[in-house]
C-alpha cells in the first residue's frame, strides 16, 4: 500500500498541482484561465462559472491539507483572487451566477444552470473554512439561498421541457444534496440541511438504485419509479453512480449507519460490473440499461473523472468493509487508469480517451474539466489508504 | 459508371426505402416513429419536428421520381398523413413548430430552434409540388413567414448568449438559405428570395470560405471576419462545407455562373484535403482549424450524412468540370462509405462510426437521423451519374 500512496502523492504534488499553479491564474484580469491545452497554453479565455468555482474550491481545500506546508498562503491567495473576481463579476441582478463570463468578466452566457450556484456554495464554503473570512460565509449562504430558490426549476426560463413531457426526477440532484451536506456540515456548521441529506440518501438507495438491474438509474419518472420506455429513463451514468456512492459512504461512516455502508458497497460493485468494458477495459461514460442506442454520441468514451470517482468509491468501500472484491476492483481500475490517463510529458492527465484508451483530446482543462475531480480523488484516495 | 448507378439504385430501392416504409409510420397516432433500432424496432416514441418534416419531405420528393412507378400514391399518402399530424399538432400559438411532440401529439419540448420551421417549409413545399394541394402551399408560406420573423434570433427566448458575447455569424444560416432557394424556386414559384440566395452564396464563397486555410469556417465574428482566438471561431465542419458546396453548384448551373462553379469545386477538393482522416480513412465530423482541442467530444467520429453530402458534392462537381481530381476523391469516399456504413443484415445504414469505422450505435433513426440525407444523396448521385 505504501508504494501506491507514494504514487498518488507524487502525482498530486509533482504533476497535477504544479500544472495548474503555473498555468491557470489570470494575472491580468483575475479569475482563472481553465481551457488549457496539453502544455498549459490557453486555447480559449472563456470563464465558465462551474469551472471557476471548482478551482477556488480545490485551492482552498488543498490549503487545509498536509500538502500545504510552505504553500498554504500562496494557495489561499490563488483561491481568494478567484473569489474576488467571481463575486464582483459573476452574478446577475437576482444573485444567480451566469454560466460564463468573458476574460474581462463581462457575462456572455446566461445563468441557465444552477450548477454555477452549486459550485459557488462549495467554493465559498471551502474558502471560509480555510480563512474564516465572514465575506466568504455570507457569499456561500447567499448562493445556497439562490440554489434553494431555483430548486423547483434549476434551468429557469431556459427550461425547454413543456407540461406534457415526463417530469423527470434526476439522480444528480440527490447526489448534489449529499455532497453539499458533507461540505456544508463541515464548513459552515449549518445543521438544518441534515434532514434533506438523509432524505436524498434514502431516495438514491431506495429509488434510483434498481436492485433488479444492479445500477443507479439517472432519471426516474414523476412518481420516482423507473420508466424504461424512453432513452432518458434507461440512462445509466456509472461515474455518477460511483461518485454518489462515496458521498454516501462518507456520510454513513460519520452517522454510524452500517446498513447504508453495506448496501452502498453493493452499489459500487454492481455499478462496476455493469459499466466496465470487458473488451478494452475502463468504464463507459454512459450506457443504456437495456442495450438500446444511447443518446450521447460519446457514450463509449473513457473519461478521467469517471475513473477518479471509481477509485475513491472503491478505496472508501474497502476500508469500511474489507470486502476483497472491492480491493480486486480497485486494482483493476487503478491499473487501467494509471496506464492510460497520465500525461508523462507535460504533466496532469488527459481527460478524454476513446473506447480503446487512446486520447482523443490533448486538453488538460476545458468547459467541463478543471482542477477538481483529479486532485480531489488523489487527496481522498491518499486519505483512505492512510487510514487502512 | 453503370455498375455504380446500379449499386446506388439497389441500395435506395431495395434497402433504404423499404426499411422506412415498413417501420416508420405511426398507424395508431399519425406522424412517424423515427427513433428506430437496427431492426426497425422503436426505442423511443418522441416525435422530433425536424425529423418528422424531413420524412414528409423525402416521401413527397421520392413520389416525383421515376422510382415512384406503382408506388406514387402510397408514398404521397405517407407524406400526407405526416403533414396532417404535424399541421394539426405541431405549432405553438405564434405558429412556430415545437422541437418535439410525444407520440400522441402533445408538445413536450419548446420551439427553441427555427430548424423545425425550416424543415416544415421544405416538407410542405415538396408535398405541394407533388400534389398541388393549396393547403400545403399555405402551410409552407406560413412557416416561411415564421422563419423570416425568427431570423434575427432563431433560438428566441431560449438563446443563452448575452450582449457581451461575440455575435457569431453562422455558415449554416447561409447554407439553409441556399437550400431553401433551390426548393422554393422549384416548388412554390416564389422568386422573391432570389436576391437573398444570391447574397448568401456570395457570403459563403467570399467570407466563410477562407482561401488562406482552404476550409469553410462554421462561424465568423460580427463583421463577417475570422476570429481564430476561440474554439467557435476555429470550428470546421467538413460535412456542412460539402453540403453547402453542392447546393451552390446546382444553383450556379441553373443560373449560368461558371465562376462560382470553379470556385466551389476548389472548396470541395480543399475541404476533403482538410477533413479526410489519413490514418483510418473517412471524413471527420468536426475539426479545429489550428489543431487545438475541438469542443465536441465526438469530433473524430465518422457520420453517415457527412459522407452522403461528400458523394453528392464530388459527383456534381465532376459532372460540371470533368476535373479528374474530383473523380479520384469520389472513388475514395465511395469506397470507404460503402465499406463501412451499409448494414447488410437489416438494411439501411449505420449512422455513427468511431474513427476506425466501427459502428458505435446500431440505430437507423434517432433525434438527428431519419429518412433524409441518405435517400436524398442516393437520388442526387444517381441523377448526376445519369447526366454524365
Amino acid at each position: 500500500m505504501k508504494s501506491i500512496i507514494d504514487r498518488y502523492e507524487r502525482e498530486l504534488v509533482d504533476s497535477v498541482i504544479p500544472f495548474w499553479e503555473s498555468h491557470c491564474v489570470d494575472r491580468e484580469h483575475g479569475g482563472f484561465l481553465i481551457c488549457l491545452d496539453r502544455d498549459g497554453d490557453p486555447y480559449d479565455t472563456t470563464k465558465h462559472l462551474w469551472m471557476q468555482w471548482r478551482t477556488v474550491y480545490m485551492f482552498a481545500a488543498l490549503a487545509e491539507t498536509r500538502f500545504a506546508a510552505g504553500k498554504r498562503e500562496r494557495w489561499l491567495e490563488l483561491a481568494r483572487q478567484g473569489f474576488r473576481f467571481l463575486v464582483d463579476h459573476g452574478r446577475d441582478a437576482e444573485g444567480a451566477y451566469y454560466f460564463a463570463l468573458n476574460r474581462e468578466g463581462e457575462p456572455i452566457v446566461a445563468p441557465y444552470s444552477s450548477g454555477s450556484d452549486f459550485f459557488a456554495v462549495m467554493g465559498c464554503t471551502a474558502l471560509f473554512k480555510a480563512t474564516g473570512d465572514p465575506e466568504c460565509r455570507e457569499a456561500a449562504i447567499a448562493s445556497l439561498q439562490t440554489l434553494l430558490r431555483r430548486a423547483d426549476n434549476p434551468k429557469g426560463r431556459w427550461n425547454k421541457r413543456l407540461a406534457a413531457s415526463t417530469q423527470w426526477r434526476a439522480h444528480d440532484t440527490c447526489m448534489a444534496t449529499v455532497n453539499l451536506g458533507l461540505v456544508l456540515g463541515e464548513g459552515l456548521g449549518l445543521a438544518g440541511l441534515e434532514g434533506q441529506v438523509d432524505e436524498a440518501i434514502d431516495t438514491i438507495l431506495e429509488r434510483f438504485w434498481s436492485e433488479a438491474h444492479g445500477v443507479i438509474l439517472e432519471n426516474l419518472g414523476a412518481s420516482f419509479t423507473p420508466d424504461l420506455a424512453s432513452p432518458e429513463g434507461r440512462t445509466v451514468c456509472p461515474g455518477h453512480g460511483l461518485e454518489s456512492a462515496w458521498f454516501i459512504l462518507q456520510h454513513a461512516e460519520k452517522n454510524d449507519r452500517p446498513d447504508r455502508i453495506e448496501k452502498t458497497c453493493e452499489v459500487v460493485r454492481s455499478t462496476l460490473e455493469h459499466g466496465w468494458d470487458r473488451e478494452f477495459g475502463g468504464i463507459y461514460y454512459f450506457t443504456d440499461l437495456l442495450g438500446k442506442p444511447p443518446p450521447e454520441l460519446a457514450w463509449d468514451m473513457k473519461l478521467w473523472w469517471v475513473h477518479c470517482e471509481a477509485l475513491v468509491a472503491l478505496l472508501t468501500g474497502y476500508r469500511l468493509t474489507r470486502d476483497a472484491r472491492l480491493l480486486e476492483w480497485f486494482e483493476a481500475v487503478d491499473e487501467w487508469t494509471w496506464k492510460h490517463f497520465p500525461d508523462r510529458d507535460y504533466g496532469e492527465w488527459f481527460g478524454y480517451l476513446n473506447r480503446r484508451g487512446e486520447p482523443t483530446h490533448m486538453l488538460k482543462g476545458g468547459k467541463w474539466k478543471t482542477f477538481f475531480h483529479l486532485p480531489r480523488a488523489l487527496l481522498e484516495c491518499i486519505e483512505q489508504m492512510e487510514k487502512l
